[in-house]
């Protein structure tokens, strides 16, 4: 157990909520109590006893605050190791005495910073002395007490309370972790936004904080734990999620809820749009004048696939929508607004999962995680530019088709390499995905674009996410109808190629970027 | 520019390289020295002028080094707003004088931990001196410059002498920043030291530290800029890589490279594996009594695919394997080891990437990052127990067929989900991956089983990532010859499944283990 009677306790606190239910738990243990400034006042305005800090150290505060802990009488009682003889001769030479509670919480930097406060007020609020005092205490948790955090202050009460003013061994270390958690987290935030202010994306230590906002039923599978934490300092596509109604969110349902909020985006349209994802990858995407239309082209184009997926709309979702929705079943809407009428619609539904979502700015950095790695990245935010396309075959892309053309490319962009999508009239006709060769994923996205659209599919456009390294590729889409292509060019073999699309006189675009999407 | 004339430094550096270039400069510039313990020695050793610190500011160094800059005259001195009157007028009352250097580099604790130095030693490591006094200067940038690495000071000289003695605005934000990183990255290091003690796998506040490793030519597409970070005091799969040929890794081999060393770790074999890896996905797999056959039957199960893929070896390469690999193009070959005559042979092909690796363990956890969210799990490391898969079917698979159906069990973890994976003789036959929907994830396995194997498929197995939500995908594996299937089960329809299953005869088990992977 190992444990250490709480003689004396330094409080310095910004957030000063329940200070009071700790400050009984001292009395009543005869705990001597030094306070900082502000935190000093509340608690002999509360009528408890205290020491002023400054009375403490025999040095004033000064510099606005910034210099009031920062003293060997406070460090050095903090630091010193009680059961060394040579530590205690030391300090007692020094005239410092052990302090063996700190309780401490820090400027509050991330929310000034969300708050967005300016400039001057973000570096004053860069607490200083506090996470000094946390970390010295924390690295002499065989000794000291440390409490970073109001809401440890119940277990506090508790464990002192259970061994009549002393603290164990183990509470000890595991607030220690608890305080270092805080400084490292506090310093990342400070850092990122610095950082964020210099031209340096990549700098040579990098660090990324998260605070955890739910623990999940399970990861992406059963038995795997998961929790999904929030940086809150960023402001990205999943900021302003709210959840209306149904069951948890689980973890395959983020990873397609940020996949089907990611392309919704991408569309970029001024109509109404809708878009079905199942396992991270669009199943059926379409833009029409309202999004009852939207959402009828979107299931039709693969109603097999969409069974049980998570459809993402731009817009509201009203009444007639909500009706022909409930006909089927899906995990998750996501939309900017659900009308009155339409969430009594999807009462009869409690499992449905409604989502409604304000989209904030994306972020512009990714993360993919190997193991002891990890890869940082911009984010393939890059749009196409209509007046860089180039058109390389006899034919030229009708208005019409052109406009289909970067449709698909839109949706080409978000799905799983290799990848071929034919569209129609805004609507994705066959979407071949995942794919370890090009032939493969023509052949996907023809087989797909036959089942539901025999006929329609003459006349049909397709976008390939990378070049096709051989004509047979080009050929299977050929056969099934499709008029005009677009894909980035620059295979040994464009020429091939090109000459295969110029034999069936089919119009060909370059576009020059590829997406790749693992 | 805002100028600041540096008049005082204060040196404080665990690490003492090229510590004499800077002190040049120093006196060059008639700077007035203050340092600690073993700096100040190592400078006046050198021949430079110097006040140790404990004369400075009357306070000895005590508690073993536990504190010796925690004193308001050092603090004071660096946190001085020197253009404000009242801040001017307290420090002199307080004789303390504004520090406007700091030179600090910190206790070199994650060495410690890569070493596996012991509780003691590692907690004697903690830093606490050193992190306050450069967060002291840090927020101070306006007035304090901070310097915190030593590969800091080439541009630090530059800086001094091409000012005369200053230093500018724009330079010292550079380096709190570059400060700020630093004590962040300090403390995530040890937090996640602390908290691996706890048995909290998700705590509140979580960081995650990674140092620049590389920047790579360019991210999954070449619009995207990217770099490599590295998790030191982890590791992991890919811990102990060395490049021995060929050119720059790129964004999507590391991903391919993490997925193929994955797989062959997974496959668990004392034989010889061999693992084909594109986009992501496995394209070949097969374990056989040595390597070169290995390769032959991996190559062979999809050759189309393999071209331009990432291979992996559980095993050593020789001369013969590397003359069969030279025939077709690939990205990058991985193994534990290659022999001298063997890169004799891959030195025709210089672009090759060829990869040694000796497997550490796994870590533990998974993160997704999603914009502003991020998911953490753990990794999907189950094993199959042979003992608890549960036989649905009237026929029991034989021995050889449960060999194959854990084999494709194995492979099919690591495909994206939709998963089928068709095996023979521990040889991967056709892979289904990616899909929207089962049926198509079954028809693309049989689809690309029946190009290379018409004939060998009859009598194969087959593992599926998830459930049958019917008995459609099933027919289709039936169809073609699978005698035998490994499925988690679960699915409401189970009954319909097993009934076709029986029907057919072949044998179907229940490994009650979902692996989906997006």
């Amino acid at each position: 157990m190992q444990l250490i009677k709480i003689k004396k306790a330094l409080i310095s606190v910004s957030d000063k909520t329940n200070l009071e239910n700790i400050l009984k738990c001292l009395k009543d243990h005869k705990v001597e109590v030094i306070s900082t400034g502000g935190s000093y006042k509340f608690i002999k305005d509360l009528g408890f006893k205290c020491t002023e800090i400054s009375e403490y150290t025999k040095f004033p505060e000064i510099l606005d605050g910034r210099l009031k802990t920062l003293h060997p009488k406070i460090h050095g009682g903090l630091l010193a190791k009680i059961n060394d003889e040579n530590h205690l001769k030391q300090i007692k030479k020094a005239n410092i005495s052990s302090i063996n509670l700190l309780i401490v919480n820090l400027y509050p930097f991330e929310k000034k910073l969300l708050e967005k406060a300016n400039f001057e007020t973000l570096i004053e609020n860069i607490d200083i002395g506090g996470p000094a005092m946390l970390r010295s205490a924390a690295k002499n948790f065989k000794f000291t007490t440390v409490i970073s955090q109001p809401n440890q202050y119940e277990n506090l009460i508790k464990e002192i309370r259970s061994h009549k003013g002393s603290t164990s061994l183990n509470y000890r270390k595991k607030v220690a972790t608890d305080a270092f958690l805080e400084t490292a987290y506090y310093d990342s935030v400070i850092s990122n936004w610095l950082n964020s202010q210099q031209n340096n994306k990549f700098p040579k230590k990098i660090t990324i904080a998260g605070q955890l906002q739910s623990q999940l039923r399970y990861g992406e599978n059963p038995h795997q734990q998961a929790s999904l934490y929030k940086i809150n300092y960023k402001k990205d596509l999943l900021t302003n999620l709210n959840q209306i109604q149904g069951k948890e969110l689980s973890y395959n349902n983020y990873l397609d809820m940020y996949a089907a909020v990611s392309i919704s985006k991408n569309l970029n349209t001024n109509k109404n749009s809708c878009v079905i994802v199942k396992h991270n990858n669009p199943c059926g995407c379409a833009i029409s004048d309202n999004s009852l239309k939207a959402y009828k082209l979107a299931n039709n184009s693969d109603p097999i696939s969409a069974f049980g997926g998570v459809i993402s709309f731009n817009n509201e979702v009203d009444e007639k929508l909500a009706d022909e929705i409930c006909k089927t079943f899906y995990e998750i809407i996501i939309a900017k607004k659900f009308t009155k009428k339409s969430l009594e619609i999807f009462k009869n539904k409690k499992n449905l999962r409604l989502i409604s979502l304000s989209n904030n700015q994306e972020d512009k950095l990714s993360y993919n995680f190997l193991g002891d790695n990890f890869l940082v990245q911009d984010k393939d935010l890059i749009n196409l530019n209509k007046n860089k396309l180039q058109i390389v075959t006899k034919r030229k892309p009708s208005a019409k088709e052109l406009k289909d053309l970067i449709f698909a490319f839109n949706v080409c962009k978000f799905v799983k390499s290799n990848a071929i999508v034919i569209t129609k009239n805004e609507q994705t006709l066959g979407i071949g995905a995942g794919q370890t060769n090009r032939l493969s994923s023509s052949q996907m996205a023809c087989t797909n674009a036959l089942k539901f659209f025999s006929k329609e599919v003459n006349g049909s456009v397709a976008a390939s996410d990378a070049f096709f390294p051989f004509a047979d590729g080009l050929d299977e889409l050929i056969k099934i109808g499709v008029k005009a292509i677009i894909q980035p060019g620059g295979s040994i073999k464009d020429k091939e190629v090109i000459a295969a699309a110029n034999k069936a006189n089919i119009a060909m675009v370059f576009s020059n970027i590829r997406n790749f999407r693992h």
